[in-house]
């Protein structure tokens, strides 16, 4: 018996990007797995407390944001995001062993990956159907399941293997450089800062202020705050009505940070924070912290400038 | 002998909202329709000459942007937007006549109608599970062809009307006002200004200017120019490498909103121009003209002071 | 023995609109009163401590900044603003009794206020030539101690009541709504928020940030503060080297204001911080409390969530 | 008869620091020179027609905006600056050459001047008071004309060698970079481009638009356009309101120069232009034509663009 395990739901099934992603992190490995039918369900799972933390895909360079998880943590859930990982996407075309190119007459994957191979599959298999399947996995599951001579999935190499299949051809992705980044997100909490962390927040615009996005970017430019994503999403509202989803450079707990949020949201826009956490792969000299030393001598300035009134 | 009928490419199967959408236009909805299996053949249609017009869905208030559509103008296409048409979207449940809610064990649609529908789902038929169709149509079509009593459709009712189906329930959609905005796209060409028009650009940041959409949204700022859409799309170059498609109030011919473009392009960002064409709906005093008044004065202004070099 | 008794240095000497405008604070009049030759010795005797208020011009709608006391308070000094009066400027020719106007050759005053009178002269006496004095007092005086029939002064009443001179002709002034402000200083101290202050500073640009007012105006922007006077002072570094003295609607005690100088210093500028005062005159309703309250509210959801931090 | 002299006036007397800079320029030292007594007469004299050409003080590196000339060509007269002419300024204290320093009990000149040499007097003349002079000329031909071995004034080199007195301190001036520009102004025209030019212009702001600086230096930014000069000056309206007047790098005949002040003009301020003209002094690369080529390569990109419509 172990009481305290942490529990980690995660957008199944298995054999996907997803488990492939969660995998590369040990702690998460080491935890008790949960997969989950839909995205949808994952957040509910952690909102509700039966998981401690949910794993799910966020965005894709080719695709872009995953609407699902982007308006999970945007609109239906209060959740912190606690990492984020980013990972390789390659697409295999897998099939029976003996299934040969040139009979396939249906190509099944999710309807993402069908997209990013769109080039692929026009030139090297244009007899082929395109079908839809709720997931990769699901695709491979299926042929493994019910096998065709005429049929081949799209997906990641975890399927081929979960499902007895032959990958026929390797990495058949239109764009070689492909990435998916997924995030882990708790009912609560932020880490402690790293030194090399993002924020993600999420700016409304005010309607009877149309033009604030110039102004919410201003705030950014003014403290020289690095934004590495902008991402706008309609509010559901009607068309032409957007949020927008800033990743910045730094943490929560830095006080220039923590000041551009305290002037946006006092000032320019509704501000939704979504968590500050430690910053995947590589990065340059530090910023934040020469520019937290300004800002404390700037403070230390206004204290005793202060200390004078009276 | 068919000399000038007009051919228009649309995003098929017949029964989907997008052919609802493309008949509320007289004009084409009296052109010979040819449906296309995906958007980017209704895109290649077009550029290939095949088709004199495309008509695609573009964006949907609740899902946001169709990514097919969008991704096709920026990346892979070179055409213009001629209008624009915006349809109410309203998606109801469909089976054989006889099926009662509580044996609807699967529910087939579109995964993005399946996403609009999913709290009513979560509440009225807990115990189905989600399938995915390529189309709506496709969904109600299988349906109509292969009766099953333990499983429904979602859809337009004219899906419904075509494949024999009846609606058990109507307006099943989550999000009550739901729309979605459809364009019509030519090879080349731009529609003459009506007084009311949108214009469609895509900007491009530039590697070395990172904050160059505050530069980039100053320009309309400093013009009054109305954005009614700002959207950020990846690149495909990277995480984190987006291109901002804009719509603004204001035709190509109008001097203000050329000066801006031409600004644009001269200094701070890559332009591609997707479309002067007429605005859908209802709008407000025409700010486009007096702008313009302004900028004529300023025109000879400059103009009478150039007459003085030398 | 003078326990208590404030002491007021003002720009001398007495006779001028600057005696004038001191007289109209009861409790300055009530003061021991030491009239300086130079705006210089003013700020000096207050600086040394010898006085403990001085009271100078600093501005005049006609002229602009009055430099000496501008320049005293960026680079000579660090004094700080109590409190600032508005007095309406009217100039009156004066002379002897028995002098007429047509027998006027000689017209004394101090530049600046011949400069203002510059088309009454040119209309009325094209005949007189315009002689500098050291003040208005003195050109008065002088007059008094040397009657002419064929010289006049320019100045304010007190004068030719102090001098025995005759008011010949009433606010000869070229434009009637002149005014002149004036600033009370101390060596240190910031008197308490009044609900209607205004708040004086110098912003240094750096040198490696030619456009660093844009960004600088962008933080009162940002902030909704209102600026009353933005003012270029050359910083005698060299040709084209400014720094930019700002006055705004509050106070340093304000949230919002406070917040605002330390993003300034932080990031963008040296600031010099001339004082937080009682503003002159009548003023709308206080956008300042309103302003604090969205700050207020923002640094508690701010703290809140720090407090889930590690 | 007279056919086809050039006549200049200038601010006289002769030996001032305005005739030393006149006399640095071939072609005007070698036109006919009429010294005019004000500043305003020069102007005038250029309005009337009676003068070609005006030479004035516009801008001391120390003392910052010669009030007399920037005023009327903002508000008074409508001139064309046709080139500038930087003078380094040096003061020099003179005398009658058997004067004293340590008899010297008053020192004589223009007040600019005399605040010019204020360290100095307050360090080695502590006994000597200063006395207003019409300019540093008038107190040099004074002493000249009236010798007098307890007097000093205050000049340039040229009033000693006029008026016959002898320098017995060089370079008292407290800041030994100090500078002075001077203007060249006429009734019309505009040099032709040279390359490396300035331009000149007056922004008002509109009372409606209280922020509007932050947008007219935006324009500036989003072209790269670099400010030479800032300069607020009041507009005698009332103790608040002011203009702007901005020194620019390039010409009027540059496109991006043009299009930028024609944006302004439409949509931010009233411009009043002031001329553009040879700059002074030696300059970096040309970034003018740089941001030329990609103005004009997008003005044919909008071109091609607009001759799709209809």
């Amino acid at each position: 018996m172990k009481p305290s395990a942490t529990t980690v739901a995660f957008f199944g099934p298995v054999g996907t990007f997803t488990e492939e992603a969660l995998l590369t992190e040990p702690d998460l490995a080491a935890a008790a797995l949960e997969p989950q039918p839909t995205i949808t369900e994952v957040l509910e799972s952690v909102s509700r407390g039966d998981a401690d933390l949910g794993f799910v895909p966020i965005e894709n360079a080719i695709e872009g944001t995953v609407n699902a998880t982007l308006d999970g943590l945007i609109f239906d859930f209060d959740l912190m995001i606690q990492r984020e990982v980013v990972l390789d996407i390659h697409l295999h075309l897998m099939a029976q062993a003996s299934t040969k190119l040139s009979e396939i007459r249906r190509v099944v994957s999710f309807p993402v990956a069908l997209a990013q191979c769109r080039k692929y599959l026009a030139e090297h298999l244009p007899q082929a159907q395109a079908v839809a399947a709720n997931s990769t996995a699901d695709a491979a599951r299926e042929l493994g399941e019910h096998p065709d001579a005429h049929a081949a999935a799209i997906g990641p190499r975890v399927a081929a293997d979960l499902y007895g299949l032959s990958v026929l051809v390797d990495d058949i992705e239109d764009h070689p450089d492909n990435q998916t980044r997924f995030v882990a997100v708790a009912a609560a909490g932020v880490p402690r800062p790293t030194g090399h962390d993002r924020t993600s927040i999420v700016c409304f615009q005010r309607a009877d202020r149309p033009g604030s996005l110039h102004g919410i970017l201003g705030q950014f430019a003014a403290r020289n705050i690095n934004l590495t994503k902008l991402e706008s999403r309609p509010t559901k509202r009607g068309l032409g009505d957007y949020c927008f989803v800033i990743d910045l450079d730094g943490h929560l707990d830095d006080e220039l940070v923590g000041d551009c949020l305290r002037d946006l949201r006092a000032g320019l826009a509704e501000v939704k924070f979504l968590g500050s956490y430690p910053a995947a792969g590589q990065h340059g000299p530090d910023r934040r912290r020469e520019a937290d030393d300004a800002w404390r001598e700037a403070d230390n300035w206004l204290g005793a400038l202060r200390a004078q009134i009276g």
